[in-house]
């Protein structure tokens, strides 16, 4: 069995790791961290994991942690990560990273999307960007993987074979449609339930910092400088996310060459399905269907008023959108069956 | 007092006529006929308007209506005005059509959006498209008036300043969002609860029929042919339409410049609300903050990133995107206060 | 123009008094109080009414508020109302209590349901309970209003007939349903809108303090003492309660009988609807058709399994069972038509 | 492994199996039958389970179905099984039935509360109630199932320990709050979404059918004739079951004896969780906690005002409710482990 930790257990990403991770067949969690809870039970932080995850909050710091596990979860707040993963690369513990701390390649691109400089770019380039489908390689032989971001995921998987094929001509427009879960569990008068529903909300309109990510992954793809822009909405929901991405390309392609793109870079994934039909009520990818499932579903249409490609995506942001691609990335890193622990299959019906 | 009658009462239409007219201090409601409820009390097919609205359906056809009114409001499925127009327009009697068939100015514009050809082009010359922001002045002489589609108004209500300022110049992206009352009180498997609770569904990626009105009524305003696309998703609620639309004008313009154009659209205006703040809940537009009113409610935000306006609107989509412009076009045309009858707060908590 | 202030305007129950009484045609809302809000523009916390109730928050204390008004309604936190109310009851002015602080007729019962004394039973006895239905003589001439609590009157519309008409033998059970918006503006882990969603909570299983006031207003009816038990849920939804209530008769009355009661009791209120209907979609009350209404729907069921009277009521808890009735009591204290300002028709579709 | 078939696939219930049993380590999914679907995938039908249970609709009768499978599942509508099954049950096959119409022990139930008399008396004994908790010893031998009703379910594992410690004197009351999927997949006006959302709609006020299941199943465990009566309500959500039972006792007893009871019943079944907390969010069960899971929730709480216990259940109607314990019945009539395919995490934020 491979053991594991999960620092900053008691928030949501924290809880759906620990929602996976028991259940894991190879897996063991040792000590699951809380500063606020040590000592409590998990299910006093996560009631639903009541006779799921019968374990309780550890005090311990990262370091203590760290030596009790073969690899450690980093489930803390964007820019703790960075201050506490330093240490714990000399550990020889693996670091499965949730924060957005190590996703970019170019330490050059903290200053431009979060407002500060990375203190620490050597270990940076040690990370592996923790989506499968498009790092499996480097994720085999890995120490440390950043995972990326919920809504960055949605989008990148609906337009990298777009970019791959040198489809990304002009400026991408994406809109996001994002589930309260993806704000996590601090309640503010933003999230108070009788302001929060029924509404829409732009929390977003433009700069929203998974932008970079975007245009970093989309960029290696295209052997090129690849532009994207998004509006980003939070909407009526806890979980699931849905980009609809609208892409110009220099000549329009037919719908079978698209289809082509499609398949030779996501024909044989386990978790990527396409959801395009002609008729019935489910057309395009829909939140609804990946829920609780580890699924990316994608489709696209072609709009020939405009020459425009709309690529569309859906994931369950906790999951296909966090800790779904870390447990993937994980199966990889260990050798096991990708698929362990993640084959669950949508509620569809809630 | 004028007196009215609802063609088509029975849908979600016009029981919202029959809702705001019930309580209009000038007009009586003679006639409200539906053929599938003839003889039924209204309270049958709309509950919530017992003890507003206490009248019977009628099975009277639309000429007979005709003849005990001033004003006939046409809510029947589009297609249908069509054909039961051309008549009705001989009787004298003041026609408010909710339905498409004569938004256009030009018929040419039938076939491409419709897919039908326009049977009566010299009747459609008469009608005024019932945006009274844009045309007022031509509403208060006129006898036949052209209710606009819903996600339209929300559209060209956002883009129509900009429109007019010249800053459209490149395909204007929209994405909007609407609640399920925008598609009526047919049931279908689509529109059972289970299966459109929680769901987000893409049901129209390019292609809505409302993109004729928007670059009709923005061509007009910019004195020069506008394009826009539109992907149109319905989304986890009843009521309430948000769109968000990219601009990419030739040159950034700065955000004084693009409020100035606004004001000077909209500053006397008893419906328009600007929602923009720098802080709190409600930075921007959200159908929340209108659902049950005849406001709609417009923001901008500026993108440097890749030189884009972002321009967001809000509004009901069955007051201010339907029965709402209806009543407020009747207002002008029969010379009363343009709020009689509107002046519904908005709830917020609901 | 007879002129109010509100005391505490900045909470969800001032919110609707200020959304209510600023297009109330007889009514000029002279002052807005909040001491976290001074200086404000009241859409700053009440973003809906942007264009309905143009005016800011003051810091005044409700003694300088009681100088500037003929009416001060006080909608402010229980317990509060209990220490401010005795200096301003000797000012001449006005005053309606949207708080549970004046009550009840025994002071006695304050121990027993709120956990403190009350301290000024002289003034208690001035206050007439604000149902117009139950207390319309001694609101025609009273100052003191105490207005309802808001389940408290959806089971007590409900009951009223049976518990006049000797029904009431023993135990009442009540269960009681309510949205989000009856615990108010206050945000808390247990309001955080993924924790809230898709909830049912039984948030008061025995023991609600609103239990008190029923069994007062049941046996006032009853000419004996009434004795009821509620549990109490919140459930997914903004507004609206419904309580369903099990009655067990000595005797079971038939339908026309009970019929007969509930016709006797209301068959000429403007507010009260009776929603039963063989067949269709509601064929019993339902928040969803009074939300965003002042009315009260009513209906029932016998039960000869077990000799049971189930007794359903319907309003919005922030209408009929808050803001609207304290309008009601004040139209029929000023000599105003009771329906004056709370004529707003259910929008249902919502 | 043990071959299965399911005839009526297509229907929710008929899903629900598929996604769970085609899961399950030990079990491979021979034919799913549907009448309507015969020749088409069953992601068609049911998109969610697109790479999950990649297999088509067969046309088969259920005679045909039979001779290719261990144990038929049959979700067929009430009235359906009691046609087919008595031929069926001369094949050799062992069949779950998730109809009502082996749930009784009594024939003369059937007239009673579902209007038709039982046809065949002689099968129906050899019928076990498939709730594992109370019937597990009959499941391990028997070659017939009839699953329980989903709210029958909450009712009947929340009072059930009462009803044995002998608590269940006077008639019980019980409220019940259920999502849309209770229903099934069939449109209709009362289905559809803008009606239905922000409904609470009480469709069984009195007299529901599953209160005959309750009541034979309690009298079983008390020894006596025990009466309840229930009120059934659809509320705003799409999964998910709460029944609060108010049961009177004709000496209360105290908190500890009560928990005893609940303990010495449950204290070992891996799918019942006690769910009380003194503070926290999550204080009782809640219907957020289970959904997506085989698991109760119980809890209880005693009101001194008027001598009443508050017995309080929630379980996921699709699960624990049907497919979870038609499941676990199987894996026990199999010699599975009980937990076999069924260890799904809830995942709360939904």
């Amino acid at each position: 069995m491979t053991t594991v930790g999960i620092v900053g257990a008691s928030g949501y990403a924290g809880g759906e790791l620990l929602r996976i991770l028991s259940l894991h067949p190879h897996v063991d969690v040792e000590v699951a961290t809380s500063q606020g809870h040590a000592g409590e039970n998990v299910f006093k932080v996560h009631p639903n994991l009541k006779g799921i995850a019968d374990l309780t909050f550890s005090g311990d710091s990262p370091e203590e942690a760290a030596t009790k596990v073969d690899i450690l979860f980093m489930a803390v707040p964007h820019g703790t990560s960075n201050r506490q993963i330093p240490k714990l690369s000399e550990t020889g513990v693996k670091i499965i990273d949730m924060s957005a701390d190590f996703r970019f390649r170019n330490p050059a691109d903290y200053p431009v999307w979060y407002g500060w400089n990375h203190t620490s770019p050597d270990i940076l380039e040690k990370f592996v960007y923790g989506m499968p489908e498009l790092h499996r390689n480097e994720l085999k032989s890995c120490r440390f993987v950043a995972v990326p971001g919920c809504i960055a995921s949605s989008a990148i998987y609906s337009l990298a074979p777009l970019a791959k094929a040198g489809l990304l001509k002009e400026v991408t427009v994406i809109d996001a449609k994002i589930g309260s879960s993806g704000s996590g569990n601090k309640h503010s008068a933003a999230t108070h339930f009788s302001e929060r529903y029924n509404s829409i909300r732009i929390y977003s309109p433009f700069g929203h910092r998974h932008i970079g990510e975007i245009e970093q992954e989309l960029s290696l793809l295209a052997g090129s400088k690849i532009t994207v822009t998004m509006s980003a909405h939070s909407v009526n929901m806890v979980r699931g996310i849905m980009t609809t991405a609208s892409v110009f390309p220099e000549e329009m392609p037919d719908a079978a060459m698209v289809w082509k793109t499609y398949r030779a870079m996501y024909g044989n994934e386990p978790f990527v399905r396409f959801m395009m039909d002609k008729n019935g009520l489910y057309r395009y990818p829909d939140p609804k269907l990946v829920v609780g499932s580890n699924f990316v579903d994608l489709g696209f249409a072609l709009d020939s008023h405009v020459n425009r490609i709309i690529a569309i995506g859906s994931i369950d942001n906790l999951i296909k959108g966090s800790a779904g691609n870390a447990v993937q990335s994980m199966n990889i890193m260990e050798g096991f069956d990708e698929r362990e622990g993640l084959m669950m299959a949508p509620m569809r019906l809630v």
